[in-house]
């Protein structure tokens, strides 16, 4: 291989931020490549076929394979790291949490933020309208199971600081931009957040 | 541990599927326990206490160890075995395609499979109405994509059938149970699903 990761994103992206994020903590170089999704910039023709026929970022590419899915790019840098439990179990756990952010916290935590603060309230369509409220209601769910989860531990999966840490830290730490989440409601959520903010290596969203 | 996984489930579920089978794949013994999710039995305080603060199945559990999500069961399950790509590249994207199927795929196709046959076009509340034909397109946008793929190719990820195969079967081959996809529509998806279901230790879904 020799050369460095590309990472073909967008910087306001929680889910590119993961990778970032995860590339700066194990102190691993990657170039970074930008993309305006909100000008259409991952939908081209050249993007499609070249980088990610889904059309969507971050995607990874590693020499001259691409590699889309957030948590999957955090996977590929990784692996084999203290980033990822040696024990099985944890491992799976550290999975668990990873899917879940995938199923029930982004969808709602992020499609907000996305929705209120670059779409705006004014200008959402009746579709989303309606899922407004729902969406909500999920992302409260999300984060009051974390705050649980997280009342009696210091990180979500295993001892120590992983994946699944990152991966859901991206988009919980900017919940409150939509102005649909108030992160007060959930202190043991915001102590884990001062926990991540405190890692070696850490660096900002943007 | 010694003693056998308990799979916590309901057999309807393509999630549930999924883990049953990996396991058959494997030829690992697992026992099995049923909840009705109609009625309600994975909300329950007893089942939020002690199985999943989060109210789904399944949950594979590992001696008094509780694992939510399918797909981090199946991992643990196929951890270190032929069902997971050795190489690193591979490996990842392997997830890429198992976070596809819970961001893309799951939510539209297996949802609208659960809203069609168990709830019934008839019953659906005026949000689920409202997000039936987004879902459709974006469940149509999903097999596409996978047919493009699978086109030129035998499985999802790597040389062999890994969990992306066995997660995105699962759903995908039942996906004309809710009346709104056609799997004609997709002869490199059905060419795959033959390869799958002539898998040796294969088990039907149920």
């Amino acid at each position: 291989m020799g050369d460095r990761p590309i990472l073909h994103e967008y910087a306001a992206s929680g889910n590119c931020y993961k990778v970032r994020l995860t590339a700066a903590l194990l102190d691993c170089p990657i170039e970074r490549r930008e993309y305006d999704i909100v000008q259409g910039e991952t939908r081209t023709p050249d993007f499609l076929a070249n980088v990610n026929a889904n059309g969507r970022i971050p995607v990874l590419q590693v020499g001259d394979r691409f590699l889309p899915e957030s948590n999957a790019a955090c996977f590929w840098l990784a692996d084999g790291t203290h980033l990822v439990p040696y024990d099985r179990f944890e491992r799976a756990d550290m999975l668990h949490w990873m899917f879940f952010e995938q199923y029930n916290h982004e969808p709602n935590v992020a499609t907000l933020r996305f929705w209120m603060k670059w779409i705006g309230a004014d200008n959402l369509s009746d579709a989303q309208r309606t899922q407004l409220p729902l969406k909500q209601a999920a992302g409260v769910a999300a984060l009051k199971l974390m705050n649980e989860h997280l009342a009696a531990r210091e990180w979500l999966a295993g001892q120590d600081l992983s994946l699944a840490d990152i991966a859901l830290y991206a988009y919980t730490h900017v919940a409150e931009e939509g102005g649909l989440f108030a992160l007060s409601d959930y202190p043991a959520v915001q102590r884990w957040i001062a926990r991540v903010e405190a890692e070696p290596g850490y660096v900002r969203m943007g």
